[in-house]
């Protein structure tokens, strides 16, 4: 294994700095369209009208059509005639030309009209050019339209075509070539049922594609080239041969055996940068072959998403010579410590919402494989390279994803993981796309903590008090004392034994946990999964340590579905529907309860109102017992807390 | 002529609900499509996850795979040494699968390769599944993806592709159908060179299609139809037969005479709501045709616009089924008083900037017709029905119609017009596409009132002081005493008689005219070429009431120019470029000085360097001279105050 550590490592200004300066702004020539088609498109000079807009006297109103010096003096008392059929007055709609010698229009509901419609009596006087819309009133020929640089909006076109200017000279859109790399990738097409072994789905290059795409650009993605240098390099100087402006190299920019991009551009060109003090994204590589610039993007999705949007959609923008807004950036408080290496800019996703009079930021897990982060993501969060991270309970700038009035909606669940939620939260968006529901997963506990800090909208929670077989109220009275918390029913649930198809191991009870050579895989601390375990085992006086693999844990029912099933562990605790979901088998244990805690500050807020009346409908409840181990009895119930 | 009165207006919120109540969100059907062509489209269910990933477990690093349980016990004083001949440790590369039996992965900058690359060195443990990405870490199979009513953006398209969705099913795109009608209409296309007497360009439908295709639905426009009431109760029928989800007619919604389409909406379906209490858009018609939503949009282009956006566009995305957030608001100055008539909503175009600490925003003139005030705008001022109006200096709320960054970056330049401002505008994009230079025309003494009360960043001026023949500083002095004021000269140029083509009227001073039949049009008081002319005439001791046309005044030097093309009137005054633009005559009168005033608190900001930068450039003097009566030999000036 040969082994290249970075020369130099960047900051993202530097790197910045170093490529774009390398690049002229517009530099990828001009062309002339037709203004119909110029949607979005960059003016490539002054744009100057050929016609005057109107090119006529016109009428600005129903009316007669007169010349105004016939209705000087008319007033109540000395109203005066025109006669239609002497010329004095022509009935006009809005809109038709001024017929010669007419200098003024008069409102039809001013004018009345005789029996014979030969004439019409007007008892008040109009000024010249009265209701009269002139020529070049809007535009004059030779008027400056547009000046250089300007993106086209639609009643920018409806402006040129008014102008007379049937075709525009536009900026061409530079293209950008994206180079898919890497032996180990199938497309999903070639692999639709199942992905062969050891084989990774290409999915990065339609995410940049998509994202340059929105940045006005033309993009292309070649076939997958495997990690070959020849064949790499040959791929790229074809590419470069075309006409393309920018190339995408992804992956292979990291320093492993396999990752031959910085070689080939050394070779072909030049590497301006290989290492940036970002993460995620440092191993991205900017460089220049033949003046193109040519980037090496790495493989992790939200790696490579990053680099792109700090570092190829601003070129793109100023290859185009057009002014990109800065996303929107919103002040939030933290809703938990976030550690980060210092000499790193470090840039973490976040569900953000409003609760009372503040936004509060929830960061989604960090790892640069985790697409789904991104997905779920609505902010940003950046922490400066000279930081060593942030504190729970801070205000934090957060860079928004949507606009504000959708992070406004975002309602912020979190506390127990249950597959219900995904189904609240999908009807909750049937029946009103306006609310987004975000959960997150910190356990029954955390999900208290949550509430007493004002981090969450709502928490769902399963924790048993084992003294007196009650769900949640014990814990409430103990960390929300004197908070007025309601408690709504969301499902009862069966609780168990997560095993392999068959049961090949038979499992029955907790007390086969020990059996010999049984790996079981358990949930966090502080999760009600975590606190029924333990009071099962208590309550037969069994010790923890005797089962292998109680110190390892997972965050939610479905981790613990997938580690039974990838045949890591023999067995977990969890419900019923995550086994289902996996085609796993299940041995009931328990049912519980699991409620939704909600702030009663926030009980009669539109939002929560939309979701508890989701939760009362009907099709909810089909839906939630067809995912099977639920019962919806006592669902929309609210459970008094004394 | 057939006169209807509108039965019954309604206000915008009372037309907005009785029209979509009546349509079914997202009742445009479903359709399944590929997944990498769904950017930007609807989903039309809840949508699962149907592989894993990782779909194996791999390493998260460059490294050695090994058993952690091996590595356990290796300190700096008892390094571990695993050898690869046997398979205590394999290489392994990003990405790559973990081989059988191994559980973790050692970071190669942790290990010490032998000599002979057969063994490695390492001096700390490991954990189990340290380095690991698991598999299912970032998608379980079975998973939610998104729910029902998710807008689809670049990275989930990424998540659906490794989630093993090929292929989507997602909410139809309505179709829009245009209908531009009216006799008076030509295709730009038929008509490049002239427009044919009468007869105007139809420019709506391509701006009503640009409207609706950023709503992310599909648009047809069908050719113009005549005003002929069967041709377009024929036509209709024809559309609403076809694919059609929502008809747009475009104009004749008004009641004049050629106005067919309420009665037409009438006999084919049903009139909702005729006539809306806002300005523009006030005789849109919203109707139903066979469960269709049909709709009458007036004919100018303003009015035309503001019906779009205010009715049509949130209908399309209620059919969608998806939220579209309000723009973004913010609060400003209001530069002038914007009287309005109680009981109408009035929309306003406003040109905005920030000042200092506050937004200041200026109206553009208010004609419906007036398509370039909206390519100009970069925010709507909305007057409340129950409002009289605004008064100036007041606080507003401006809806931005661009980002407000951009908004930010706006700069508001006033006073005096010239048309060197717009080549100014021109090249200041093309340096930084960062500043729009936004202008508007108040004239010279007008420029310095708004400097006096804040609400621009500077203002052109040629105001002479007949007394000692200087420009602007007395002025200055005396409105603007105590302000710090820096006076940069833009040019110097010649101010005469515009006249037509050979000057027919033999206009060759300023008695001329007085002579018999000659009609003249004024500018406004306060504008430096008015007090050029009133000190002209009192000079010659001529009495100004001999004059015709002396009350009549026109804004800009352009639209003097137009008047005289036009033949409206015979002469008037103005610079020597504006009649050169236009093909006119010009009989010089004097060379005057115009000068951009400019705060000493503005003079150091980039955006204010980037003016004085571009006024500086040989280029920008070679264009101004070229345009014709203009001298640059004190451009860029700094004159003396004192």
């Amino acid at each position: 294994m040969q082994r290249k550590i970075y020369l130099q490592m960047h900051s993202r200004e530097e790197a910045q700095q170093l490529f774009w300066s390398r690049f002229a702004p517009h530099s990828t020539g001009e062309e002339t369209i037709a203004s119909r088609m110029a949607l979005g498109r960059v003016t490539a000079g002054p744009v100057s009208a050929r016609f005057s807009s109107p090119s006529f006297h016109s009428a600005a109103m129903d009316g007669l059509a007169v010349r105004a010096e016939d209705t000087f003096g008319a007033t109540d008392e000395t109203p005066v005639t025109l006669r239609f059929d002497f010329g004095e007055a022509v009935l006009i709609n809005t809109g038709y030309p001024l017929p010669p010698e007419k200098n003024a229009v008069i409102m039809i509901e001013n004018v009345l009209l005789s029996e014979d419609g030969k004439e019409g009596l007007i008892r008040a006087p109009v000024y010249p050019w009265q209701h009269v819309r002139k020529v070049g009133e809007d535009i004059v020929a030779t008027e400056l339209l547009f000046p250089t640089g300007h993106q086209l909006r639609p009643p920018d076109i409806g402006a040129l075509i008014t102008g007379g200017c049937a075709t525009i000279r536009v900026r061409k859109r530079p293209k950008v070539v994206i180079i898919p790399t890497g032996s180990e990738l199938v497309t999903l097409e070639d692999s639709p049922d199942a992905i062969p072994p050891g084989k990774t789905i290409e999915s990065n290059a339609i995410v940049l594609a998509g994202l340059a795409a929105q940045a006005g650009v033309e993009v292309e993605i070649t076939p997958i080239i495997s990690d070959d240098f020849d064949s790499i390099k040959t791929h790229l100087a074809a590419v470069l041969a075309t006409e393309a402006d920018l190339v995408i190299i992804n992956a292979g920019s990291s320093a492993g055996s396999a990752d031959y991009t910085v070689r080939i551009i050394e070779q072909l060109g030049e590497v301006l940068v290989h290492g940036i003090t970002i993460m995620p994204g440092k191993p991205t590589i900017l460089g220049a072959i033949a003046d193109k610039p040519v980037v090496g993007i790495p493989g992790y999705p939200v790696s490579a998403i990053i680099a792109m949007e700090q570092l190829v959609v601003p070129l793109l923008a100023h290859m185009q010579g057009v002014y990109v807004a800065p996303p929107v950036a919103i002040k939030a408080i933290l809703a938990k410590d976030l550690p980060s290496r210092s000499g790193i800019e470090e840039f973490r996703r976040m569900i953000v919402g409003r609760i009372g009079a503040n936004f509060v930021a929830v960061p989604l897990k960090q790892g640069a494989g985790a697409i789904t982060t991104l997905t779920r993501a609505n902010g940003i969060l950046c922490i400066a390279a000279a930081s060593e991270g942030e504190m729970h309970g801070r205000e934090v700038t957060i860079e928004l994803l949507v606009p504000q009035p959708q992070v406004e909606r975002t309602l912020l669940c979190t506390g127990s993981h249950d597959l219900c939620l995904d189904v609240l939260g999908d009807y909750l968006r049937k029946q009103d796309p306006a609310y987004p529901l975000a959960s997150t997963h910190v356990g029954s506990l955390g999900g208290i903590m949550a509430l007493k800090q004002g981090m969450c909208h709502l928490a769902g929670s399963h924790l048993l008090d084992p003294k007196d077989g009650s769900y949640n109220t014990t814990y409430i009275r103990k960390h929300l004392a004197g908070r007025d918390i309601r408690i709504v029913t969301l499902v009862h649930r069966e609780q168990g034994f997560i095993v392999a198809k068959g049961n090949p191991k038979n499992i029955t009870g907790v007390r086969d946990l020990f059996g010999a050579g049984i790996r079981f895989i358990n949930r966090q601390a502080g999760s009600g999964t975590r606190v029924l375990l333990d009071y099962e085992l208590s309550r037969h006086d069994l010790d923890p340590d005797g089962i292998d693999g109680y110190q390892q844990d997972e965050y939610t029912h479905m981790a613990v579905a997938v580690a039974v099933l990838s045949g890591k562990v023999d067995v977990g605790l969890g419900i019923k529907s995550a086994a289902r979901a996996l085609g796993l088998d299940f041995v009931p244990l328990v049912e519980e309860r699991y409620d939704l805690l909600i702030p009663g500050e926030m009980f009669d807020t539109p939002m929560m109102q939309a979701v508890l009346a989701v939760i009362d409908t009907p099709l909810f409840k089909q839906t939630v017992e067809g995912m099977g181990g639920y019962s919806t009895r006592e669902t929309g119930h609210l459970v008094p807390l004394d």
